[in-house]
């Protein structure tokens, strides 16, 4: 792990990333040494901060720091960490922060072939998402309402909950990114209210455009999941997860645009034995 | 700053209080050395605990934490954060999670007499707060939405800023709850959808009930807001600061009740100068 550039991993616990969950953060699969979607990456970083009122870290600073902490030629999870850095007590931001970026390497996430293959078991969540188009699409440290939907299910068979707004809409997965198979068309939830707007989710959108497939941003009453004739999670690690199954509804997987998910397959961390 | 009892003040890194604002605090008045309040807090504390599934801290041991933290005999601010404790990547939290706890002490904030005496200038914050009634109430770490209220004003004169909830009701001030003063009666923002359940707003609400004056809490309107005959803010530190002024709007101070004011005094860090 590396904090502000050096080998560490203790920070002071005056960080406004700690106080009040005032950061953001990035969550990069890495391959062969290689960050995937590294631009798209900085990208949304570098929104979040505009959007918080932080300044974004130096891009090349960020790179070095990456290529230092990423053990050579190895494939992994680059998790990247901004925050407003240390502050007095009160919420009020100091007039020049001096951010605090933290990057730690983690191995591959064990998955079973079977999750890019068949599908996964999915379920719905009790707890909802606030909403608030202030922070909505940001991928910011307050996380709460994950950890929440998280700690509603151990059942080693069940890998992905969904996750309703305050007012009833589907949103996403607690780590991942929804879309529906409507016939020979997608859609996605509109993400402007809540929610975090995923690297993967815009590159799907694009390749999605790029295919010729077209696909819909908006809101996705609870009846519209249901009627849908397949489903799909993603996220940077694992690219596209076809859902199989949401609390016993069963979905079809062969309805997911086949030629999408091997392109997809190529940013992600994709076990070698997946072949579509 | 001691960390889990010991003199520190760097923590590390995975700490879920870092990674997802995973845990919860206090922030408590210290007079002449003695924690104000402190079984209402360790209560809440514990409340909280409750709710976001963490072991409460042992209160024998924040005791002697909190002894060993402040400065003998001094008067000051304990804060006191609780969180689940480091954690790999990912939202699930451990199935046995060994929370962090930071006691750090901070001088009295320096406030004008004047702001107990005569009242603040209070101004209407543009960003709502998000409805989740999983986490109203709480004091959690996932203050995002406090930070990028306070950071709308920079004028000095503005002592606080209010909230409303994203329906459009009256919740709260960034750093403090808020009452109306409506005739003989007062009135209180509900809480069961967002805002912060403050320990000062209990104690007026109990308080209150001592005196005879009738407390309603209920939704509040921006129009009843408009309409109160006076306006008071709560938090463990002030105690009561009247309102003078909501972006222009004046309030009559004066139709606060006195003896409300007199008793939460003897609670909170108010200046030896101020007399009611």
């Amino acid at each position: 792990m590396r904090i502000d550039g050096e080998l560490c991993d203790r920070i002071d616990a005056r960080d406004r990333g700690l106080l009040y969950g005032d950061g953001l953060f990035e969550t990069i699969a890495v391959e062969n040494g290689e960050p995937l979607l590294w631009d798209r990456h900085l990208e949304r970083l570098s929104d979040g901060c505009r959007r918080l009122g932080l300044p974004a870290p130096d891009a090349d600073r960020l790179q070095r720091d990456a290529a230092a902490e990423i053990a050579q030629d190895s494939s992994g999870v680059l998790k990247i960490i901004v925050t407003r850095g240390p502050g007095g007590r009160g919420y009020r931001p100091p007039a020049t922060p001096v951010p605090t970026r933290i990057l730690a390497f983690h191995p591959v996430p064990e998955h079973p072939a079977s999750c890019w293959r068949d599908g996964i078991k999915a379920r719905m969540c009790h707890i909802r998402l606030g909403e608030n188009p202030a922070l909505a699409g940001l991928k910011h440290l307050n996380r709460l309402e994950q950890v929440l939907a998280r700690a509603e299910w151990t059942h080693p068979g069940v890998a992905e909950g969904l996750m309703r707004s305050a007012s009833g809409n589907l949103v996403e997965g607690v780590m991942s990114n929804l879309f529906l198979v409507e016939g020979s068309q997608l859609a996605t939830p509109d993400l402007t209210r809540c929610g975090v707007a995923g690297v993967m989710r815009q590159m799907v959108l694009d390749l999605a455009a790029e295919l010729g497939i077209p696909c819909r941003v908006t809101d996705v009453p609870l009846q519209r999941l249901q009627q849908a004739d397949a489903l799909f999670l993603t996220n940077s690690l694992i690219g596209i997860w076809p859902v199989r199954q949401v609390d016993g509804l069963p979905y079809a997987i062969d309805r997911i645009p086949v030629r999408l998910r091997e392109l997809i397959a190529l940013h992600a961390l994709v076990p070698p034995s997946v072949l579509f």
